[in-house]
């Protein structure tokens, strides 16, 4: 379906509904407000606030109160409304809030991670069966360009592999381990105290913010649906400071990544099949990898594509202004498409990927063992691995007597496989413990 | 104007003609083909390479005989061609072929960096006129995504200073004496030997290429037109081993910068009126700047935003299949639209500034001096800098007898103030020699 061009092109303002005037919300309405007359030139017609829905209209000086209103259902159906840009978040009722937006032909700009990686299909059908506009670039990755780089500039590319780090608060505290040597405990403590992290870090620490962002990338960049469920995550809770430290001692740091990636081969597919694994979870990455100097609150996303090779892409992931930023610049393109009577991409879910589970992916460990000082130590660990079809790129033994631990990194091998060797190894009279596992990426 | 959807939307094929077959246009061909089906899924219209022309047909054995024509301008006059790829470079006849596809409605998808440099506003013309597309991701930096970035997804912000790395044959060779301390003539002479470097390479080390992309660049960001004139421009030649070493010694790196910036307050056009300054010069940049240690042939553009803070992109700047992956991607956009009845962003120049004058544009030196080694001498060069209104920042003196030298790094003062300071200098007896002057970026 296309719709024409709006009457009165370029003249008659296009109206917005704002829904929800927090930390985003507030800098949206300054930026339409100082920008205003650029943002008309951009546009072809002047951007208008037309209404904001909160639900304490009371807390809201910014707004002017002739537009304050608490319900986003009625806003959402206004049929005055031209576009619709929710920052309010939440699965319900915003996805019935934005359905009806949707559903009548008005535009919609939405930051809503969690409800895009729940249920985007829902919202691109709708957008699809009306041709109205779904963007949300500030959905992953704050003011970074990654939406519209993944599902326009490299339309002609294939992507076979997103790996970013997209969660501020966890690389805060990985950050401030590696740099202290502090505990994870320590780090939290002092990340809340700051502000990095929330007062329940949950969503943060236990990966699922990331796994949402993970969801969205796989779903862009490989133009197939990935759902916040599919996504394999575990969080950074167990991320000890001898994990740290034997990073460290391999010339590498610990990173908090979502990896999207094309998986082919022998799978639950059958030989030969494609699939995308989508996974959130710790890795040692060598200190000369791009994104191990993306330290801090900082989020970087790379990009490998088969044309392109590896691009990289860096910037404020979080907060309110830089969000802001990332919500005007798809206000500005609906708005545009609106004016010129066009529409931007849809949907491209066209690939179907199956969804490869964990312990299909090829993934490397490094693991630290505490062992006993003794001959046949080494012999009875390669029985170990060589047992479960896993081969061994390095091993390293340190230290004597009650300190001895050997240090190993394994080549690639089915998750399943690398974390049965691991089960297998605490078992061993000759190993102690296992003090330290985690997944490798990149050449180290 | 806006055109309607095309008959038979979704199934009639896009039809695309290619002007040039060389490095870019057989990967753009390669890709056409590997990809097909895809680029029919995301398009919703099969993409179908209708026409290409060559200068030498013989030559091309990668395109399918029927397809090859030596004369471009018929080619673009082709009412059954729907979308116009041009990779064959150069001004005339090109600017003239291009003219005639958009007046037209064709839409355009072009790489050709000195073709929108030296006279982008008369494409950018015929292509409103006719509600033509015009694309031009690959002309700056081949992949990685910028132009889509600055129009489209930096669109409702404000960006202050666009700085990047966009040359690579430059960054390798200043890599290279960076690395092995080689001199400018010893380490061009490797990039030769290597590929990097063509056998005339004045269009790069002369800054050539970096200024034109500069232009395009301050265009985009700025919503204004800069052409590859208005663009101050020193290249490479002169950064010898000594300044190399000098820039080590404060912890520094050289690159050669494309700079972009809005500069305010008092300049020709009075005070408190905004221009814009683009130039390509060296630069010594501290070593902890993200740009510092992108090396070799590799790109990275440094954007700041009023609301977004600080961006970077970095990837592959030149190569056929990443060049080509850009153009595939415009050519995507371009055909959705037309199969959508939509159009891209058009030129957006509304800002009109004015350019400053290098004169005129805020800038910080660093000086190194051969001094006698006697009493004065500083009293003699701080004068020197007083006089012209130009405050130092930092002063160090070396070594004493004949090998006594000073080094200073200013503040902030107009780049002719700065210059006319450098002038002073050699004319005092205490100077025996200016040993090393380059312009300074970041805190240092």
């Amino acid at each position: 379906m296309n719709r024409p061009a709006r009457a009165g092109n370029g003249s008659r303002p296009v109206r917005v509904g704002l829904l929800g005037s927090g930390v985003v919300g507030s800098q949206v309405i300054r930026l339409l407000t100082d920008h205003r007359d650029e943002l008309a030139a951009r546009v072809g017609a002047p951007l208008e606030l037309a209404a904001v829905a909160v639900r304490r209209p009371h807390k809201h000086p910014e707004v002017p109160a002739h537009l304050l209103t608490t319900d986003a259902a009625a806003l959402a159906a206004r049929a005055d409304i031209d576009v619709v840009v929710e920052v309010m978040g939440g699965i319900e009722p915003t996805k019935e809030v934005l359905l009806t937006a949707l559903r009548r032909g008005a535009g919609v700009v939405t930051a809503n991670k969690a409800l895009l990686a729940e249920d985007g299909a829902a919202l691109y059908e709708a957008a699809d069966a009306a041709g109205a506009d779904l963007y949300f670039e500030a959905a992953v990755a704050g003011a970074i360009p990654l939406i519209r780089p993944l599902r326009e500039s490299l339309a002609g590319d294939r992507i076979s592999r997103i790996m970013g780090i997209v969660n501020g608060t966890t690389n805060f505290i990985l950050s401030a381990m590696t740099a202290s040597g502090d505990s994870y405990a320590g780090a939290l403590k002092e990340a809340t105290r700051l502000g990095y992290a929330e007062a329940d870090p949950t969503a943060d620490v236990d990966g699922f913010d990331a796994a949402a962002k993970a969801a969205i990338l796989a779903s862009v960049g490989f133009h197939t649906r990935v759902a916040a469920a599919d996504v394999y995550r575990e969080g950074i809770g167990d991320v000890s400071a001898a994990d740290i430290l034997a990073a460290d001692e391999i010339g590498c740091v610990i990173k908090l990544l979502a990896i999207c990636e094309r998986v082919s081969g022998d799978g639950a597919g059958g030989a030969g099949s494609e699939s995308v694994s989508a996974r959130v979870h710790p890795v040692m990455l060598p200190r000369h990898h791009p994104l191990a100097s993306v330290d801090g609150a900082y989020n970087a996303v790379y990009v490998e594509a088969e044309a392109a090779g590896t691009l990289m892409f860096y910037g404020p992931g979080a907060g309110g202004a830089p969000t802001a930023s990332a919500v005007l610049g798809d206000l500005v393109a609906v708005a545009r498409n609106q004016v010129s009577g066009g529409r931007g991409p849809r949907e491209s879910a066209y690939a179907d990927l199956s969804i490869r589970p964990i312990g299909d992916v090829p993934t490397r460990y490094h693991i630290s063992l505490d062992v006993q000082d003794r001959a046949g130590v080494l012999a009875a660990v390669a029985t170990a691995f060589a047992e479960a079809g896993v081969s061994i790129a390095t091993v390293r033994q340190q230290g004597r007597g009650e300190d001895a631990a050997l240090v190993l990194v394994t080549h690639t091998a089915p998750d399943a496989a690398l974390s049965a060797t691991v089960a297998r190894l605490t078992e061993l009279d000759a190993v102690r413990q296992v003090a330290s596992v985690m997944r490798v990426m990149g050449e180290i």
